[in-house]
């Protein structure tokens, strides 16, 4: 039987995120007819390899979709909102990481994991949640099949690998000027970020919560299918490259004992437990770099509510966050010949 | 009017507390008679300047008490329980900041902007609550005078500077080698805190719970005198020099709306108002470093509980966070007359 294989298009191939998408395609034996590589203007001409094979990186252009059945998109809001619709028009699957789609109703938000029959109508473009989305219903799924979730409270630890290369390149530059006794001012954060915490991910509403916390709470409640699931969340930056944390105080319908919370998450799909305080066993982002696995751990009682559990969840923000869940998505699409 | 001066005592002068001690002592114009420095007996004959007056580092004896009245410790659990009992049969007052003491029913355990009173029944020795508690309490304290709170929900995000020295020493070694390519063996933490977070601090108890977490609900719940509250905490390691920082989401009695909030804790002791989101403006470790206050900002509606409010808290952990907090106590002691 010959299998099928894809033509498939990474749109922002030379940012953090694309450089994981080649390595995630290239691990996961990805059925590859061939990849297209896309980039800003500066970088074409320039070539990557893939799998031991040279690929050139092109600008996009009206036409660059004409070749391909799935394009990942990772190079920011404006390129979706631009190219998306013409991706879509030549008969590609558009896959959206940008986050600029994720709460549109005709669009199927997707963590594989979690909501995969949301694929089944949709209508050439699905979108990938946010990365701390993507880590807390992974890792809740599961006991909320068990125990519906009524309340969530949620404080984040996210890396700057989430703002892309120019947040990494900041945190370094600014850690070797504080430790020459100098100081580093900030470029991209509103404040410096090296040996510090800011709690501000993206932009303010007028509310005073941020769009990052904004969309962890409305994505939730989009991929659970129940929008009566209250959410409050922090969401805060920190001195860390890749690798994002969460702890979340969660209240179920009924209780559920933390030794119940950990055989149902022990053989729950992209969760792995690690979670032994007698020998200090618990997640933490510079393990977690290049997991595929959502990691949990400090599971135990909530012992402010009669019906809440409290845990630690730990997840490469680039990877699970962004480019494994986008191509486990594609993966999806082909096994139910979605596309 | 001759105004009566004292003979304070610092145990544990050389550490990085004790060194705040004598930087809050000579800002504060506190009435010094004279300053007796204790340390551990590799230190014993050093000098130290306090006031531009010099002081020789001594070792603690039998009768090191005798001059003192009112006798700083911060050496540790193990000096605080063995010359704590020995400095008060001496007739000084001691003022605890090691921890150990904080839940034992006969000792006063005080934040002087929140229950002074407790004081005034003292037996020779008072405890400062953990950094954590302060700042928490400090915050929430004309808040929940308003509106009695019923439940906390509280995650942290802790500096080194509260292990000591090592702490800090560790985050710096380790950052040097992690930019030179190299990975830093943890000695003071079970893993690397450079460029990494770790939910532990203190020890595991058998509940999955820390000693730090517990300390923080169990203080509280002191301090306020309401065993009612319930609190849900998750305390974590951050890769920060100096400065503590706890994403806060209270449930009260009544709502209270961010304005009124705002409005009370304008005007609240201990507490500075850094809250406009429109121009980036909240506190953050690297800038409450050296502040006696306790910073607040991103206050909002709690959108996930009718009677809620989220903020966001920072204080210098070891200013506030224990020296200035123990000073303040030497002080309120000596204006209540009760030393």
């Amino acid at each position: 039987m010959l299998i099928r294989k894809y033509h498939i298009a990474i749109v922002g191939a030379t940012g953090l995120v694309g450089q994981e998408f080649i390595k995630v395609l290239e691990k996961r034996d990805f059925p590859l007819a061939s990849v297209h590589l896309f980039a800003s203007n500066k970088s074409a001409g320039k070539k990557l390899f893939i799998n031991h094979r040279e690929a050139e990186l092109k600008e996009l252009t009206r036409n660059s979709f004409d070749p391909v059945d799935i394009a990942l998109f990772a190079a920011g809001s404006e390129v979706s909102q631009h190219f998306i619709p013409r991706a879509v028009k030549r008969g590609a699957v558009a896959i959206d990481c940008s986050g600029v789609f994720g709460m549109d109703d005709v669009v199927p938000l997707v963590v594989p994991e979690v909501n995969p029959q949301d694929l089944e109508n949709h209508q050439g473009l699905i979108a990938s949640p946010n990365c701390t989305t993507i880590q807390l219903v992974v890792a809740l799924n599961q006991l909320h099949r068990v125990s519906p979730i009524k309340r969530i409270v949620v404080d984040t630890y996210q890396a700057v690998s989430g703002t892309g290369s120019t947040g990494v390149d900041e945190l370094n530059t600014q850690t070797k000027l504080v430790l020459e006794g100098k100081s580093g001012a900030p470029h991209v954060y509103p404040h410096q970020i090296a040996f510090n915490v800011l709690p501000e991910v993206d932009v303010f509403w007028d509310d005073g919560y941020t769009k990052e916390e904004w969309k962890l709470s409305e994505e939730t409640r989009k991929i659970f299918h129940d929008d009566t699931i209250a959410i409050s969340a922090t969401c805060v930056r920190v001195p860390v490259i890749v690798g994002n944390s969460e702890a979340i105080h969660v209240e179920f319908s009924k209780p559920i004992s933390p030794e119940d919370a950990r055989t149902i998450l022990a053989s729950a799909p992209g969760v792995k437990l690690l979670d032994d305080p007698s020998v200090s066993l618990y997640p933490y982002p510079w393990s977690a770099v290049g997991s595929d696995d959502v990691l949990v751990g400090r599971i135990r009682r909530d012992v402010s509510h009669p019906n809440g559990l409290v845990m630690w969840v730990v997840a490469d923000n680039l990877r699970k966050g962004v480019a494994l869940n986008a191509i486990q998505i594609a993966e999806q699409l082909i096994s139910k010949g979605l596309v």
